[in-house]
């Protein structure tokens, strides 16, 4: 049979070129730049080649690619039990808000209203040539509408409704949604015009239990941050100046990113009634008065994938947390016989039924359209934690290689009880970015109290611990001359004695961290 | 301490006006428009008073309120798992596309074009009386973005960058989002301006596979349907005329509400090459040659929630599936003494574990502010599958009163096993219902070959089995004298001898399922 013959020399050749194409990828994938030649191109590159997410074709605007979609999905899937845990629903409100829901709510329409995508029409017609389609100029809207920037308006319109007595309190309404701000300056994840988050919307019938929620979202953040993503945080109080629009106190969680410059990651809002008399919510308290419903609104977005990328990444790739990995571990055969690639596949098989049965998630890839080496640089640039390599030999002696993705160190233990050895290094690995990522930021948090020694040193990152006098003008007159911003008044620091204000040097009401910020 | 005894006094007669007042509720709750007297209001009336959702303030579009979402999250988390399960994964595309994209495919331009929410402004501004905002003029987008009606166009030019050989083939990934569509007359669920779905977008090397994949996320819809939702469903294929915009195949499942309507439920489409070629997504095939990719696309939407309400609910209010019920048992104590509710808690904690530890969801309701007639009513209204009553005689007797939602039936049974009676009972409703809607979907399903019979008879609702010449000139004239459409040519049906058409009086291609539908 010739012509089976020749298909068979014409696939071996194509097979060598697809090799070899894929080694050179598999080297390509290596060639990420280097964080220390330029952070910033590192981290653009690296969300491209780990496909977590790509621009698209509409400015400003983000595709999040299976893989990153995944990690959101665990984030997601995390951050709703915790929310469900406090008694938090979930429901949907609409994506547009009526233009003049907006200026309801004074400050907050000064701090959101300016850069907004807006809806002037409902319909398109086909146009002239019969080639393309135009607006409807008959099709306008009586009102333009706002595609949400946030929903603090339109959720507390419908709050209206819901509420009449104290006995309908407290409202504990999330959502997971997309909103659009228009950036003029975009990056994958951490600032884009359109992201993906939650919002978190309370109704309460005292002050007390709106600030309590306030906070306790704050500490769920918190808490999932350090325990789920691995990545620190500092908790606090932001300045005035730094509020969100329409908020009596505004907390946040800030992450140090390895350039040393800090990335908010979650803020909690207590609004106290300013939406509650911007929009009528009133109800009957316990006194039989009517009141004022008190509000708390937080969120966090898709933001924290870029905290997630640059807080534990390094040049081989993404370095993602056990809990957080929608794959955690993936086993890689080595062989070159039938034979030793079916005795392989049987032991692998094994394997993966006994990780699974512990809840770990577990990939086998014995394609042999790509060498090893290939998947080696792949599973390092996609991050996955843990990668068991095995091979014929190893199979005669009972052992397999172990490479743990956080040091990159090999390892080679034996077959026999593997899968313990596995859930252990898991937590393991889990502990250790923590740690690491907690020293690095440890090492960059300096107490301050010379303006000038902290002008110098602001330019190399980390965060500044300094006195402050409490006013504004301080605050512009340092982020101006340096670009850093109050990031908070930190929780947990002694704040009994701060000093004097390192630029006005007029007495300190706080001690605040400063920093460069995303 | 009199002023301490004036205020018993005074809350006294409080609760007293707020038990009449919810006692009063608890009348009203069921002061339902009887399905009988007016089917639409009774939807609307149930939509609402149940609180699965409400009109919002934006024309058109509406609330899931926490209930209604709760269910939501429930279609979602089961479709995911399925959907999954055949290798799908889930991704995020932009929710604006340039209007120039929805050109590019021309049927699908036709069909989806018209009504959509048009963004042409990035901005606002402070008006120029300071108490509001207008749209700033100089922030004109150069070319319109179009709220995503659907996501085909977006998608596939996405699409472009990631297929390059076979290999890279196929593509399955789903998204979960919210889409637009301008619709002039709305109800809840049923048809809203802005609604909450899943679309699916695969591409494929071959036809066939293409054809195989819309055909297999058809039934995933269809099991899902008739096992999670107890819906049952006729699936099918739409004919030419009633084909999504761009299609060449479009497969549906079409369920039938209580008023003998139709309910397309969920929809699978054939692609072709269209959307490859127009937006030249190529590949190289196995056989070195480039191909246009093949496409599907696939969805259900909110509308399953109209789908929900309208087969098996009744006068009382919801009935909702136990695999689909947020909550699926409820405990209401019935008490006089603080001792008898003590006695009775003890009791009811208990049985909550074990239910829970069986993976049932349950409640537990001992609110001392509602009487045991609100409870019954709120929670018949909101569907709940199993409702437990535990008197202080059921302590002694160490009895139960179980009531089981779907036929309001009362049973008194031990309270020893009685998670395992419950475990059993919520398998036995799950059923009920399924095959309470399928007998009755199956009694209003008729043959039939005369016009004017069918004239007459589709006025009271129902599926008509008919025979069809396949033109669309007797499609038009079925529709325009009767308002009834060809849902779909149902699979299953024997098509061997079709007969005669009953409008025409040509030849019958084949016989065809013809309702009125939503």
């Amino acid at each position: 049979m010739p012509i089976r013959f020749w298909y068979f020399i014409f696939n071996s050749y194509l097979c060598t070129r697809i090799h070899k194409k894929k080694y050179e990828m598999a080297k390509e994938l290596k060639n990420l730049t280097k964080r220390s030649d330029n952070y910033s191109q590192w981290y653009n590159e690296l969300v491209m080649k780990a496909e977590l997410a790509e621009q698209a074709e509409v400015r400003g605007c983000m595709c999040i690619r299976p893989y990153g979609y995944a990690i959101w999905e665990k984030i997601q899937s995390e951050l709703d039990r915790k929310f469900k845990e406090t008694g938090v629903v979930n429901a949907y409100f609409p994506l547009l808000i009526p233009k003049s829901f907006l200026s309801k709510e004074a400050e907050h329409v000064e701090g959101f209203a300016k850069e907004c995508a807006v809806v002037t029409h409902y319909r398109l017609k086909t146009n002239d040539t019969h080639d393309g389609v135009v607006v409807d100029p008959d099709a306008k809207l009586e009102e333009e509408l706002i595609i949400r920037p946030t929903s603090e308006t339109i959720i507390w319109n419908t709050y209206k409704n819901w509420i009449k007595s104290y006995r309908d309190l407290p409202i504990l309404c999330n959502q997971w949604c997309n909103v659009m701000r228009w950036e003029m300056r975009t990056r994958l994840f951490l600032r884009t015009s359109e992201f993906l988050w939650q919002e978190g919307h309370t109704a309460h019938a005292t002050r007390e239990e709106a600030e309590d929620r306030a906070r306790m979202m704050l500490k769920v953040y918190a808490d999932f941050a350090e325990n789920f993503m691995a990545v620190p945080v500092v908790q606090g109080v932001k300045s005035e100046t730094e509020r969100f629009a329409g908020a009596l106190d505004t907390y946040t969680i800030e992450a140090m990113m390895q350039d040393g410059k800090a990335l908010q990651s979650g803020t909690s809002h207590f609004l106290g009634q300013n939406f509650g008399k911007a929009f009528g919510v009133t109800f009957l308290n316990k006194d039989q008065q009517q009141d004022y419903a008190w509000a708390t609104s937080w969120g966090v977005s898709t933001r924290l994938m870029g905290a997630l990328i640059m807080t534990h990444s390094d040049d081989n790739g993404l370095v993602l947390p056990p809990r957080l990995a929608p794959l955690q571990v993936v086993i890689v055969p080595i062989w070159k016989t039938d034979e030793q690639l079916a005795a392989i596949d049987a032991k692998a098989g094994e394997i993966c039924a006994n990780l699974r049965s512990k809840g770990i998630t577990v990939k086998y890839d014995n394609d042999d359209q790509k060498r090893p080496g290939f998947k080696f640089a792949d599973y390092e640039l996609k991050g996955i934690p843990v990668r068991l390599a095995i091979g014929a030999r190893d199979m005669e002696n009972g052992t397999v290689e172990v490479m743990r993705r956080d040091t990159l160190e090999k390892e080679t233990v034996s077959l026999e009880g593997i899968e313990a050895y596995v859930e252990t290094l898991l937590d393991k690995i889990q502990e250790n970015i923590f740690e690491k990522a907690k020293a690095f930021r440890d090492a960059h948090i300096y107490e301050c109290n010379d303006y000038e020694e902290f002008k110098e040193k602001i330019q190399n990152g980390g965060f500044f611990l300094c006195p402050w006098d409490g006013t504004a003008e301080t605050e512009a007159r340092i982020k101006e001359e340096t670009q850093a911003t109050i990031r908070c008044v930190p929780f947990g620091t002694d704040q009994t004695n701060p000093g004097t204000d390192m630029v006005s040097g007029k007495p300190a009401t706080c001690k605040v961290l400063i920093a460069k910020a995303y």
